[in-house]
């Protein structure tokens, strides 16, 4: 009980914070038809020194860390973007109104990780003063690249017996098979260098290095792994702690403003498509997000993993990536609708992931931790 | 005597801040042609930046603010935005070779209030150590607004009558009993739902609302409102201490640049249109803020308002919108030349209002506050 | 021995500096087909802050410096620009496949400065507690605009006699003949307001002034003149220390960062044009440096000018320009081809300034100094 009032209060108290106004800020003012925008150069620009902030935070943090720590939850990463994946695959792809694709689309960008949102926990944390794993950072592209993979292989082999001439009954009887199979152990099978194609004159192979070359090309993980490596291997202290540490707080306030703006613009689009796109958007990041604080429990008590890495990680987990996301998805799923995925991930996920999942995650974390 | 000597002492004293610097420094770079520019979207920023920390600043004082005080001066300054406007109807459009839409349109601008002249005047009265009040940030849509709906319904008043076959003698004369109609109880009637249309067969009627919806969606009064509304109800201390206040002066600084630069640009569509709108423009600024500063007076004497805030009053009766203003003004009065009424406004009112205006009127201040 | 092992310790430090780290990051994230971009209005933006920043700290030392002081250093520079230029005109065009206006084109470009090089050299200075003196940035133009006009006038000269009907054989006598009059004393005489034109119909003389009026327009020498004219003329303090000063670090670190990337992204350009361009890039920052080291050692024994600044000197040297420089080449040698001077500069050039003449000279100086 005692619990239960105690998680209310804090997660009530994360509702007041600045970040958070400033995303409910951006929805208002762009549901009130305001032209308030941020130019395009800047946006990108304040993503750029966002990441970097946080990987040269995370290099110089690694430089000091123990690497056989991160073993595990860099393992749980990588099983959770699967997994999101293969729960949105069996669960949105079989609801009335979604096309396969654009589900299966959906669900890669939500097991995927936001740059922002993930920001957002950060400063968070700080400001709660809840100590985490610098080196947490680093286990972004662990969850991020196995998600979008498995989304655009799913997405494949959908096609691909579709073409077959399965017919839709086939298919979705298929399909309940596969979800049966739906254990953590043959992921593996789906991560090999091709996935198994099924036969056919075009010989068809998804080819995975490609999606995970694409992904890490992506502006949002390079500048990410680019500031991890210059923080591990240059001494970045002086231009870290005069320019991309104070800057951080500010620059992250603009980027929820144009993220709430973009939420609403993005309402519209979500409207076109079906409303279960909704129902899931709502409910999946605080689902994904339960079930990688969980995984992160585990490895509080297996190897003293803080509680507010815990926290990181549900918050990977929670959000969905906004930046570089959608165009791997774009190139590796053609026939998926952008509006479905998109919208569903900017207008809804994001929103319900920073608003809501951080707070409770936090809450949840402070109520644990005492 | 002494009066005189203390005030110009204080005046030249002005004179040589950096802000200033940098706006002449701007019109000195752009005289010699040369192809310094700051892009853009980085100027949009800037413009963000301040009218965001003004809006910060007011809406945290305003939380403290005793809301009473704020009547009077925001009284004022609704009807010093409306007259600024009667008095360019009956000043500038009278002069020789003056298109009367285009000379509605330029007192239009000059009534409306530009937030990077007021963001130089707080500098300013930052540096100077004098004290104001906060929420005069909070007066500028009561000025703003006022003077854009009064411009437009005027303008359009005009339109439908010339339309209806008024002789351009029958007009002038009209004009001059409306002169004489001009008094504070008149304004009333302007500013009620729909203005007076003339009978007519269409019915064209000048409708407010659209009007004042259009000036608080732009996005100078849209960042100066969110601004407000998050300093007032959320917590925004850490992220403004840390961002958005210690980056003003210097942002300031870069737009006074562009500010500079840009009213050299200017001075040749000036050129194009009539060497009145020249004369208006010097003798505009200067006057509309000394009949502002009278107000304040009031004001200072009524209800204790700070002379610090009788400078802001006198500041944004003196300058002429730059961002805001001249979209409302191109879709509220279509038949008025842009290059008039921007090129008087951007060219020479707002050098005048930030170079002479400003250190006018806190010299005028100190001189008067001991 | 000692100064060998002296001197290896200090250069070896300067390359794991952070300024150094960003740029190999930039050249690494290129390499491996990284979408990371820094938006064009971004980095225009940060080039005008460096630039600002450069100049108003040299404008404010100009005004407690002695101007005598000054003098020596600025002769030197004049005579620094010219002479690279001129190097390059008898070594790099004699080279096969290496078009003359092509080459002299590419001399003048590693004769001007770069804005980028020269503030990277001053946070490395600042970092190694190395003082210099800060007008040593005024020293910029006197370098600058000689090396542009030398090489317009050069390859004008070229062009016109080639256009008369003088064989190559005539020519290259002719050069060996100009080569063998390379004499101090030989400079005035294309530095007059127009150089010798050939007897010709058209009269084609080569106009000095508009290339150096050009230069001086240039983007980039305007803002380090704008910034030393605000320097030196209004009491820029307050919005230097909160703005200009504390973001240069940072700032410099995203430049150098977009740097590298250009390098990478250029090397493709200079393939195509002949290997020598490769063979000179690499050497010739060097040798200008080393060429400008021992001018300024004769001015640290003559006049006592800093080991800091002779430091400064040395890379403005080495530097090639990168911002201001090729707009003026184009227009002032249009039958070179920019792919061969803007490749050999932003590809090789600039890195080997930045990456070995900076920590070169560095280390030298403290060798000498210490």
């Amino acid at each position: 009980m005692e619990f239960l009032t105690d998680f209310l209060t804090k997660f009530a108290a994360q509702l007041q914070s600045p970040t958070l106004g400033f995303l409910i800020g951006g929805m208002v003012a762009a549901s009130v038809g305001s032209r308030l925008a941020i130019p395009d150069p800047v946006y990108k620009f304040i993503v750029f020194m966002l990441l970097m902030k946080v990987g040269l935070t995370g290099g110089q943090e690694i430089r000091n860390a123990n690497l056989v720590d991160m073993l595990l939850p860099a393992l749980f990463a990588v099983i959770i973007g699967i997994l999101i994946v293969f729960i949105g695959r069996y669960t949105l792809c079989k609801l009335p109104n979604v096309k396969t694709e654009d589900g299966i689309a959906t669900a890669g960008l939500f097991g995927a990780v936001s740059g922002s949102t993930f920001a957002a926990a950060l400063t968070l944390l700080e400001t709660q003063k809840m100590s985490y794993e610098a080196w947490s950072a680093a286990l972004y592209p662990f969850m991020d690249i196995p998600a979008l993979v498995t989304a655009i292989v799913l997405a494949s082999i959908y096609t691909t017996s579709k073409q077959h001439g399965n017919t839709d009954e086939y298919l979705s009887k298929q399909e309940y098979l596969g979800k049966q199979r739906v254990t953590a152990g043959d992921y593996p099978s789906d991560q090999g260098i091709v996935a198994h194609g099924y036969p056919s004159k075009e010989r068809q192979r998804v080819k995975i290095w490609p999606i995970v070359k694409e992904s890490l090309q992506g502006s949002a993980l390079s500048a990410l792994l680019l500031g991890l490596a210059l923080g591990l291997l240059t001494q970045p202290e002086s231009v870290y702690k005069t320019f991309y540490e104070p800057l951080f707080r500010g620059l992250l306030s603009v980027l929820m403003l144009i993220m709430g703006m973009e939420a609403w613009a993005r309402v519209n689009e979500l409207r076109k498509v079906a409303h279960w796109y909704t129902v899931y958007s709502v409910i999946a990041p605080l689902l994904h997000g339960l079930i990688a604080f969980g995984f992160g429990m585990i490895a509080h008590y297996v190897t003293n993993f803080s509680l507010g890495g815990v926290v990181v990680l549900a918050v990977m987990a929670a959000s969905s990536s906004d930046i570089s996301g959608p165009p791997t998805l774009r190139a590796g799923i053609p026939s998926a609708n952008p509006s479905a995925y998109i919208g569903a991930s900017t207008a809804v996920g994001t929103p319900v992931a920073i608003a809501l999942g951080i707070p409770l995650y936090i809450g949840l974390a402070q109520a644990l931790g005492g």
